[in-house]
């Protein structure tokens, strides 16, 4: 698509500097050509700016006299081109129908503007609302229920009687409303637990392909709005995730925890159950979480990988942290006698 | 579904305390509602026991005094509260048959009694036991088994001779007897083992979403009866995992490792190779085990997350940990000196 | 399939010691029967061979004294064993067609000699070339293009537009090509960035089952030739993986990192973006890379489990590690005055 830079300025309530110009795509500094637009978020790389080919950069105003084309200057670049590049490249429009080769329950209700892809499967009494994508080789289970314009890429399977928001966007292989795991032991032996409740899914809500979301045991897991979780994500039953967090790939969250809205989760990040998680926590890559966060802010535990030998031998100490703490307390003893008795 | 009071008290082999009643549902005690049976098993709940609505409660004994209503008294009130679940919520029933659009090759042993759903695939020489469920989309590839009750939830893939038990779920994404790892170097580049064996899976075995189990290079990846797995846990080749042991979400284990019976392996835990963990281990979440365990017992490395600033400060420290070591040897040794010259 | 000693001796470059016979299957030292063919690679399985009831064993020079049959020796057993097993073991053949159940796009080209499976999707535009096997299930989206002889064992996804080169092994459960995880935050919600870019995959590129590739947001994530992936490997936008690295299970790789050829990475480790990890680099299980690698060597920071109340004991400890380094800062401080008071 193509478009004035003016009106992409508008588009973003941004201050046209230099000549308007016709644009239609989006790049980097580095790769972008004549007729592109690019962006600087990431000071990083500002050393790109001066040898753009870009004929327009989205920047913020710190930077107007450094940048050697037109530019659209706004407060947050990335996100004006976040809107500018989905206005540029609006996908390809949806023409609504049912393939042949999919199996539609006679008493499933799919609206006549959702398109159903080959060879997928809509079960008894589930319901697709207007303008969903159900992708090829997905299945929507009985009672489950997709909200509009959402979209299953192709693969996910939603279980019987989740519900799915508005304007969501499912990766393939996702996996909503599988059983949880609850196991009850019997002298050694497990014995299953029925999981009764379901999923909720709230709006614009994003999932990441092999993300899997286990139905609660008793009342149900619960993502609110603006929700984005990346791919291969665990989130085990009856957890609540609030509106607007991110999540980043490979973390699992154990069952019956709480995290709050705006929080950040960096990826391979654990969290055990029955725990409390605050708005606006941060977490960064591959911490454990442990017990409650009641305050905003940073968490860590990820330890940064060094040269093996080194590792081995501070790892050897670590094993005997305590008694090395014991002979500091004890030289502490030692040094406090020898000035006392050489006073 | 309804039953009386009695009738739920008989079948745990409980003692009724109170009234006998009509009871159709469980739930929580928080959320329970009259006609409802709910269950204390964890004493942190304890504080919602006076209030609640439920008809009847399952209890241990030490609690018959504090419950306000009638109650079931056992020894194991969650287990209890399992098998009266179970019963009062049979799940639907299954009617036989195979889907129209499901692909059953001519050679393939379909028993009457299962279903196989839409677009499932069954090829040559697979045999589907009685009461089977083969969901929709699933994939049951040549001279695969699947034993009796046994239900694939949906898009399950079992790779060509795998063979499940009887009474096992899969559920949606579960990917059984994929190969194996096996590489070997070329001169910088990777030669493919073929992966010769296959998986050979128990009775009683849960699988969670997404989860993926490779076939044995040479021998086969064995699951014992009853063991229960989580969600997206990576079994590699030619591991064993005894009878009864439970594995939470995201753990993986790497090949020719054992794994004893009744195991308790928290979630995102890594297992090295070629390891033995013996009988009753238990391993608290993202541990990493690079060592054979022969001690049954509860083992850990996880370490817990805090602020950041505080765990960058400490780990800067721990960089430098043997550092650290050798210094406090230097001051035992300087302190020595300075007392035997001071006597 | 069967063969002669000295057919295989011939294929492996090796020596045949002892008498020529015939052979049939491969198997271990401990579970090899009379036609098998075992080999010895890692030393720990030596005990093994005095018993072995093989009729052949692969070798190196180092141990011909020890092989009570008849040996094929060479410098690399293990290789040797692989070529032999891939011998002896061709797989079954693909006869080419497709299944009346698979859904073709009329502008999608598919090739006379390909298979095409039960319930799989070709999607307008996609390409697939001579000898592939586009397995049950799978879906292989707009525009998307599959190298010769490329195999998509089953429920594969490949999204629109991406590239996989010729010779590869796609597990199931893949998916390739979903988009990264671009997003923008407008005062607290989440814009989507559009995922421009698509993913390039080399040839002879194994990747196992449930693994996810994003596509690039602006240019591609790439993979080069001889990559070897196994299970549930999570790979994000714009990141490289160089030709010939080999990387285990459950690690993931976070957007723009570029990794170099010929590394071997551990299962479960998690590497953070934009960082540069060099060729040769190896690293252990569960390691977290927070920063780039300069330099070949085997790298490191998984903690390895020990008994659950040592551990605890530590870890208190290391809380409070700073601390810890001052107080011996502190003792150092007090041993320097009482020396040189002593003086």
């Amino acid at each position: 698509m193509q478009a004035q830079l003016t009106e992409l300025a508008a588009l973003v309530d941004g201050r046209l500097v230099g000549e308007d110009c016709a644009i239609n795509k989006v790049n980097t500094l580095q790769d972008a050509e004549p007729g592109s637009i690019s962006f600087l978020s990431n000071y990083k790389y500002k050393k790109f700016l001066s040898d753009t080919r870009a004929s327009a950069v989205i920047i913020d105003s710190s930077v107007i006299d450094d940048c050697p084309v037109a530019s659209i200057v706004v407060d947050n670049p990335y996100l004006a081109f976040a809107r500018i590049s989905a206005f540029l490249n609006p996908g390809p429009e949806i023409e609504p129908g049912i393939h042949p080769s999919a199996v539609i329950d006679p008493v499933a209700e799919v609206d006549a503007s959702a398109w159903v892809g080959p060879g997928a499967v809509i079960e008894k009494h589930a319901v697709i609302r207007p303008g969903c994508v159900i992708g090829p080789g997905s299945v929507v289970q009985r009672h489950a229920h997709v909200g509009e314009r959402t979209h299953l890429v192709a693969n996910v399977v939603l279980c019987h009687h989740v519900e799915i928001g508005s304007d969501c966007l499912l990766h393939p292989g996702v996996v909503i409303g599988s059983d949880g795991f609850g196991i009850a032991n019997d002298r050694g032996s497990w014995v299953k637990v029925p999981q009764l409740g379901t999923v909720v899914i709230g709006d614009n809500v994003e999932i990441g392909s092999n993300t899997t979301i286990d139905r609660g045991a008793l009342g149900n897991t619960v993502l609110g709005n603006g929700v984005k979780l990346d791919n291969q994500i665990q989130v085990a039953h009856n957890v609540t995730i609030g509106a607007h967090t991110a999540i980043a790939a490979c973390t699992g969250i154990s069952g019956s925890t709480r995290i709050g809205e705006h929080c950040a989760i960096g990826g391979a990040v654990g969290i055990v159950g029955h725990l409390d998680i605050a708005d606006h926590v941060q977490l960064t890559a591959m911490s454990l979480v442990t017990k409650s966060i009641n305050k905003p802010g940073l968490y860590s535990s990820g330890m940064s990988a060094m040269p093996n030998s080194n590792w081995n031998k501070n790892y050897v100490r670590y094993r005997k942290l305590d008694e090395m703490s014991n002979r500091i307390r004890d030289l502490e003893k030692q040094i406090r006698q020898l000035v006392e008795s050489s006073e």
